[in-house]
Parts: structure tokens; sequence; C-alpha cells
């Protein structure tokens, strides 16, 4: 078995109230910062076991979304890992 | 001026606990996935508005460091926006 790496973007939907971002977006602006606009979500960097790089993307995409993302006000993105 | 768009991945450093990353990676080899390990990290997306690509560039990276990112528990990679 090899090992895979993937890193999970989760982010919150456009319709949904992001209060996290619009809190740091505020912050940011009164620090006087030319940020226009600020959304945050989470960054999941998985380790998967698996036999092959199909394999691996077939787990990681099952573990984001069934376990890493609420879909129902998240949407998430998979790709490389990262950072 | 121009809006440009970047994504900031916050990750906590490896010396430093992740109890998030323990706590998601424990759930999930507990759901009997084979996940090795797991990190939970941040990511920020960046609206920024400047004349040019490289000053844009600038206000992302000094954002990041001066206040999206803790740089004693934490690092941070500068990229495309995603998700």
């Amino acid at each position: 078995m090899a090992e895979f790496t993937f890193g999970v973007t989760v982010m919150p939907r456009k319709e949904v109230l992001d209060t996290q971002g619009r809190a740091v977006e505020e912050a940011l602006k009164r620090e006087g910062e030319p940020v226009l606009s600020c959304r945050v979500g989470r960054f999941v960097e998985l380790k998967v076991s698996a036999s092959d790089r199909k394999q691996a993307e077939v787990t990681a995409k099952k573990v984001a979304e069934s376990l890493l993302c609420n879909s129902l006000i998240e949407t998430f993105t998979l790709g490389e890992a990262n950072g």
C-alpha cells in the first residue's frame, strides 16, 4: 500500500452568511487594508493509504463528502496538499 | 484599480499539537477509513484592490503575515483562490 496526500478545501456556500469571513473582512478594512472581501473556510490535509492514486482519490472524495463537509452550507474542492 | 483574488492557507506548524486534526483523524479511523493522518487548518479567500498583480500580492502577503497567521504556531502559503 502506498501513501497519498490530498488537500480538501471546505468553504461556506455563497448563499450562506459567512460570519467568520465578515468579521475578518471588517477587521482588515478597519486596519485600512485595501481588502474588498474575505471568506473563511477550512483546509484539511489528508494522508490516505491505498494501492494506487485512483483508489486514494475515491477514499479522499468519500471522506470529504460524507464527513469533512456539511453540504447543506458548504462546498469542497479536492486538490493537492499544501502548506 | 483592479480586483485580485488570493487564497491563503494557514496550517498549524508540525511541532504544534494539532488538536482539531487529531480529533478528525481519530474519527475517520474509527469509521474504518484508510486514513493515515490528518491536519486541519484554515483557508482564507481574499479579494484585494490594487493597481497591478504585484501590488496586490504585496498586500495579500502583508495581511496574511500580520493578521491571518499567528507565526508562533502557524505557517501560511499564498496561492490562487479555490473552492
